[in-house]
């Protein structure tokens, strides 16, 4: 490859083509009209402009970015994650123009894009999975006798529902009767389609996925777990690797795991098998994520690892050079997203200008950054405005120089999760280990935060009080 | 420890402090009055007021800086490099007042701050030291006799004088007798002091230093090499860890000595054995330096340790819990600083606004900073901004993210020695590792730079002018 062009944005265009510089092959950036003087525009060496600022018109047109790779003779192109990451029609659409598309065979994204598929694609390799019936029910005996085999506590999911609509938990068997009726009749009326799946209820799930990477010559090594349990909208907030809860032997079976799912779908480059665990370490797959994920950071600090470049090294055709033996886990890493959102107000993103952005700097802390001071956050696009990575020989110290490095990033302009961060840092259930997805139903109380900020506005005011006194006395005015 | 005073100002006390706080330890900042909005100032728990802008009136006042930690019930002093981390009175004052001074036994000050007890106390270990005279010469006969034992080429330094004045170079043994009649008249004339030492004469040194660190127990360890040869006025400006030169055999070798040079003057805590190596990979003792080094960071990269983390722990006593032989060198590191300087005018000092100041960021890049955009670059203390240190797998690979971490540092308003650094790494010498400490003398030429400079001014000037034209275009002014 001489030339690579990034189908994205932000601090993952820039990360991207930092590997990708320092690998010696040219740079195209594409953009919008809202990302005209972007950073990842300035750091390219080339940029075409692909449309409008909606992602519909720029970075998700496939032909507008396949033309800016055309026209700028790029024989590569990464996607990043999200925009077209994960569409197989431009991953194909790639290859037909002699266009070598960084990722895995669309093949592999068609078949791990959807539910059934995946499902069906791992079943011969023994991969566990939620329990539960894989066809929709309408009858209560039948219910009944899946629930005996599955065991309480069950979920009951209408088959037309979604997003948390038409669920129901069943704790013991004596309620199952009156439930599964109920739930039928409901989802008749609310659906007009009174069928319905049970699976197993895990009451307190932690969310645990493991990173995989294989190569065109049948090679597939894992990379050991990220645990990204902190969410907020059912979406990651914080993550890190090694998770505090994992046993050598636990991890030894879910990395096996994961490489017999990527095996599954004939996977290729870089990909991440994502996990449930349950209370008593029970695990069970839930899906491939066939990109580069945000947070994989956290996994090339603990392993000495630059993805990206092991990415474009498998997409070239070379033969990963790491075995499974070679890798080993050093030290802990830990992610905080920085999203331009409001901790205080439901994480409602917050746009705007940043008047002043100043990034943490130092030993273990890394910053994957997007912005600059007097950048506006556009209201287009994902608001994360950077990733806080931090790095300690134990998870504590981790922890304690993520807590510094948040106390030492100024963001003025917009809110931000930098004060959630700290509330998960320097909360017991996280620093025990001892939290899983529901840590902000569970534990986080946005009063808690508020009030800390107050207190912290006010000893501002009352250290400028302070000065102004002591400037004043220096004045030396009489009677003063 | 529950306190510790930073007796130090600008990247080094940041860097110091935040450790200490990683650890849990509160921190307490001193400041003249050039400081007193400096961001380690800020950074800090508590901060005092020690004395006007002129560091003899306050970092280097070992009164006014023991009083702030009786002040504030400080139980320790880190000193950081520079001011009085080398004052063995200042370290004893501390030991006075019962404060821990968070470095070597005053003694190991003392003996490594004097060239010649220095000499002494490693004499009874073996040792290598550059051959020559232990004592002054007046007359020829015993110059020649000894110019013979040390071999060709050789030096002669007057007695009295330094700094490079009074130096010959003798090449062949027909020059000797002209040229040390010639040097000791001279020296007679010009010093009123017509005695000389003589010793060999390296003439491409490399300058290596090793990293050492003791306990109170008797463990002494060293933390492999640094090359610290990319020097501008004797003053280093590009460190790397480990030397591109050094075989395994002679690091295990340098190693071993520096651990007796500790060994010989009963040392503790962290502290740096310079050594001189010539072509032919001959190495020379020539100092020791009783403190923490600038370049530390190199070493903490490949090694994965924490030195003021190390250092705090064997002050209050605790054994080494490192072994040497669970060392071992982890990829590469690469330290440019980063300071106010001119590098197209003789390197001289830059002082002036920061009117922009944004530090790059990203994987294998780590900015120990001291400044922030709209801060002064006082006149008062050296001028060194931050230290810009990178990363890689490889020698290679930190070279390549060192250059293009230089490429997205951006200082507005003085300038600094970020393009010189470029000039280093992209340089056939730098790149190969063929160089000595004579790099710049030979190799460094302004004009270079000069015209490099302004190949982009024209470039920049050039995209400027093409996008005003593209957005008149775009304004569909008729006739345009």
């Amino acid at each position: 490859m001489r030339k690579i062009l990034i189908a994205n944005r932000g601090e993952i265009a820039l990360r991207v083509m930092r590997t990708i510089k320092k690998m010696g092959i040219s740079t195209v950036a594409v953009y919008s009209e809202a990302d005209r003087n972007a950073p990842h525009v300035k750091y390219a060496d080339e940029a075409v402009y692909i449309g409008q600022a909606s992602p519909e018109k720029s970075y998700l047109s496939a032909d507008n970015i396949i033309n800016a790779a055309l026209q700028t003779g790029a024989d590569a192109i990464h996607p990043g994650y999200g925009f077209l990451s994960e569409n197989a029609g431009f991953a194909e659409k790639a290859e037909e123009n002699n266009i070598i598309f960084i990722g895995p065979p669309s093949s592999a994204i068609r078949t791990m894009g959807s539910k059934l598929a995946a499902k069906e694609a791992v079943s011969a390799y023994d991969i566990p999975m939620v329990p539960g019936t894989d066809h929709a029910l309408t009858n209560t005996e039948e219910a009944k006798r899946i629930a005996d085999e599955i065991g309480y506590p069950i979920l009951i999911k209408a088959s037309a529902g979604g997003g948390g609509k038409g669920m129901r938990v069943v704790k013991t068997k004596t309620e199952l009767d009156s439930q599964i009726q109920r739930a039928i009749s409901e989802a008749s009326s609310a659906f007009g389609d009174g069928s319905v799946f049970i699976e197993k209820y895990v009451a307190s799930p932690r969310h645990i996925e493991i990173q995989v990477m294989a190569d065109n010559h049948g090679n597939i090594i894992h990379l050991f777990e990220r645990e990204c349990s902190i969410q907020r909208r059912h979406q990651k907030v914080i993550e890190e690797a090694p998770s505090a809860v994992l046993s050598p032997e636990l991890r030894k079976n879910m990395g096996e795991a994961a490489v017999k799912v990527a095996k599954a779908c004939g996977y290729r480059g870089a990909g991440t098998v994502e996990f449930l665990l349950d209370e008593n370490h029970n695990f069970y797959f839930l899906e491939m994520n066939t990109r580069l994920q945000v947070e994989h950071p956290v996994t090339e600090w603990i392993t000495g690892t630059d993805l990206v470049e092991l990415q474009i090294r498998v997409a070239r055709g070379e033969k990963l050079s790491l075995r499974q033996e070679d890798l080993t886990i050093r030290g802990h890493a830990l992610e905080l997203r920085v999203y331009a959102e409001d901790p205080l107000n439901d994480f409602l993103p917050s746009v705007g200008h940043l008047e002043r952005y100043q990034i943490p700097s130092g030993e273990n802390i890394r910053v994957d950054n997007g912005f600059e001071t007097g950048m506006d956050v556009p209201i287009f696009y994902d608001p994360m405005l950077a990733k806080l990575i931090t790095y300690g020989k134990t998870r504590e110290e981790a922890i304690q120089t993520m807590i510094l490095a948040i106390e030492n990033y100024i963001v003025e302009g917009v809110e931000t999760t930098l004060p959630f961060g700290k509330f998960v840092c320097t909360h017991d259930a996280f620093r025990s280990g001892n939290f899983d997805t529901h840590f902000i139903q569970k534990h986080y109380t946005p009063e808690t935060l508020r009030s800390e900020q107050e207190e912290a506005a006010r000893m501002a005011a009352l250290i400028a009080v302070k000065q102004y006194t002591e400037d004043l006395k220096k004045l030396r005015i009489p009677g003063v």
